[in-house]
């Protein structure tokens, strides 16, 4: 069985029961079966609890081992003492896959927590069956209208192809509320919680077949596998972008791990140090994650690290420019060819060197055009950087601009920063991702989504000559 | 006169007259008079150009000397070598303060350019007339409804308490964008472009002495008295937070300096080091800027640097935590008292020390102010920061301990940080920052911003150290 198929009934199930459905809102039970149902899902749902009859218009079981058809993926939230029990049911049931959002165990205070965890564990081996959890907030199929979590909001993402496995649902909670306000479009979302058959390395193969997954986001608190884990990404990520975000880097957050999902989070440099060894991109903030995986999602990668900033507005140009050198790119020579061609474009008003400052051409569209034509062709350079930011007088530019800056993201690297009023240059804006353009709030993270291009590209490329050599 | 009554008719001007006023929207003249009419501004608009009758219903002058009237401020927006003699015509009218929006001074690579900003600074000195600019996009005053520049939209800003310098205009674009988007009221925003007779040192004074400016933020390419900045920033900031941005870290952009506004930016270390020396808080982002600015603007300063973190999800908590400690923030040890209080309030599930993890907590909302309540009265908290990322089931979080948090508000800084999707948790957030308690898009973000109140205070109290050593 490959593991595509192994994992076929978690992420593409046909039958979902829910085990503890609940009508009360203040109980997870409810927020669950709601997320199923918002969410569009295609298949069948089964709400299971012996105590209730009728929800949502559904037949409510007593048991799954009632339910009159065969389930695929079973999402559990109940009180933990009864977790067992319901585990050898669904075993009877031929249940595939389980997604156990109780929490209370091994990142518990009681022993008992612990105790439970083992023995659910050893079940789920014994009757082959993949739980994600426990403790965990679900997972997300956006590709399949799939939200087997508790929280409904999910299925408001955007389709794509970036996927995200982390140790916290709150840190995708965090995510998605970002993906939603500042683009990128998710396949699969998936919250790994205490992780007790399911871990961080499995998920990163499945998702390196995954063909809806073009880049793997991973929030990481600790792990107790860590030479897996490391052997996994060193072949994964030569296939895929891996994007890590590592928590723990310091003494309370460290100690904190073991008692949130249980696990220690182990020394921070070590795990950077494997990372950049297996190509793996390391990011340090929440907003850096997303903006990374955006610029992998959208963006071809690029030859070399030589880039073109050019801005409607020069201070942006030179922020771009401190980013831009500080995060290893470096600023390209333009040739004398395009140089003498800027020079025919722009009046010797401001910078027409690189960054340029296309301040001077502001009502002049069709030279704008010219000069982003101009800078495309130039072999000195390996990526665009664009910024400007809207004021009434240049409110076309964006859309004027458009067609020669799609043209050349089929090639290189093209990444844009359009700071607005809400409302304005929406529809542009979104016109531009879809076809393959990042647009980032701020130049400072427009620089940093394209340093890490840059790097995951030269690793690439590292990589390989070591391999020739 | 003190320097509030001297910018007075700048910042608080009766009459404006736009020299260069147009009808064409290819015109920063039409945009910068359309500005002044949106922005609601109560005093009186002359639009002045020789070609032109009549402009949005207002009668056109064919010279400022024309004006029957007093003219406190002219906007100057007309082609470089007619400045001067304009220039002429204000000293004649008595005319007290200039915005010269127009470019190519400086700035441009012809002589042309440096050799007319010479003209008009000794014009300027010699008629005793305050110029801001050239090559700038004018001024902003939100509590007078005055938008002298060339962009509308600054009049959708928010009222409040800080005011940005700038070099740059394009800086004072993308402030105002991101603080459209993520809250934060301002006072002035003023565009020094190449700065002909008002420099940093000028503006800092004024804003120093501005009742209806709390925070000063800048941002700096470089300035050509750098001895005076220093003397200025080293009395201003010890009585107004100064926030300090400074482009050119880097060779290129430090070169691209003196082609923008024709400073050069000077080396960067030595800025931050003068920078820490006068109690200035540096920054390196335009969002850093802003987080920064909104903590000063709204919380009061910390005792110290102990910080309680509680969170709704405990994965926000661990990256708060790394920030935290990363930025110089100590994870509070809390008291015995609050340790055992906390230990009845909470199930043993998850965290109960610090950070705190409310998750448990999430259906009993009482439970949760309590928490707070708690932790607020413990002797060894001196900030708070609150983290909970929206989820269907906690929905009401915000709206219940919203009183708590105002409350302590009011002694201790609390920082804030609730992700939702658009629209949730809207007007809540609102009513926070309106009782002083900045609420941030990521963990991350928070932390950082509550670290640099705690720097300020730190440094303040360090010279106060030395001054009574």
């Amino acid at each position: 069985m490959t593991i595509l198929e192994e994992y076929k009934p978690m992420f593409y199930p046909a039958t979902i029961a829910v085990i503890g459905a609940s009508k009360n809102q203040r109980k997870l039970g409810y927020h669950c079966l709601t997320s199923l149902v918002k969410s569009g899902f295609k298949g069948k749902i089964y709400p299971v609890n012996p105590n209730l009859s009728e929800v949502y218009g559904f037949k409510v079981y007593p048991s799954v081992r009632d339910i009159p058809d065969k389930v695929d993926l079973a999402v559990i939230v109940v009180p933990r003492h009864i977790v067992p029990s319901l585990i050898k049911e669904c075993a009877e049931k031929s249940v595939k896959g389980i997604i156990l959002i109780t929490a209370g165990f091994k990142e518990a205070e009681d022993d008992v927590g612990a105790k439970l965890q083992k023995e659910i564990a050893a079940l789920a081996s014994k009757f082959k069956i993949k739980v994600i959890g426990p403790n965990t907030f679900g997972i997300v199929n956006l590709h399949m209208d799939l939200d087997a979590s508790f929280t409904p909001e999910f299925s408001l993402m955007e389709k794509g192809n970036i996927s995200l496995i982390s140790q916290s649902g709150g840190f995708c909670h965090l995510i998605a509320s970002l993906s939603l306000k500042e683009g990128g479009g998710f396949s699969k979302i998936i919250g790994l919680g205490n992780r007790c058959n399911v871990d961080f390395a499995d998920m990163l193969e499945y998702l390196g077949e995954d063909p809806e997954t073009k880049v793997i986001a991973m929030f990481i608190e600790g792990v107790d596998d860590a030479r897996r884990l490391f052997e996994v990404t060193s072949y994964v990520a030569r296939k895929k972008p891996i994007v890590a975000y590592k928590a723990g880097r310091f003494k309370t957050s460290d100690e904190a791990s073991r008692s949130h999902t249980g696990s220690l989070a182990g020394r921070y440099d070590l795990y950077v140090a494997a990372f950049k060894q297996s190509c793996v991109i390391t990011v340090n903030s929440s907003e850096e994650m997303l903006d990374v995986a955006k610029a992998f999602s959208m963006c071809p990668l690029p030859e070399g690290k030589r880039v073109a900033v050019l801005s409607a507005q020069a201070g942006l140009g030179m922020t771009t420019c401190d980013f831009c050198e500080e995060n290893g790119l470096e600023i390209a020579v333009f040739t004398e060819k395009t140089i003498q061609r800027i020079k025919e474009l722009l009046p010797p008003l401001s910078m027409r060197t690189n960054p340029v400052d296309m301040g001077p051409a502001w009502y002049n569209w069709e030279t704008s055009r010219k000069v982003i034509e101009t800078v495309s062709i130039d072999k000195n350079v390996d990526a665009l950087l664009l910024l400007a930011a809207y004021a009434s007088a240049n409110e076309p530019l964006v859309r004027e601009v458009a067609e020669p800056l799609k043209a050349l993201a089929r090639q290189k690297p093209v990444v844009t920063c359009f700071p607005a009023p809400r409302g304005i240059w929406l529809k542009e804006k979104k016109e531009l991702e879809s076809a393959g353009v990042p647009v980032y709030p701020t130049p400072e993270r427009a620089s940093k989504a394209l340093a890490k291009l840059v790097e995951y590209a030269e690793s690439l490329k590292a990589k390989q000559k070591f391999v020739v050599d």
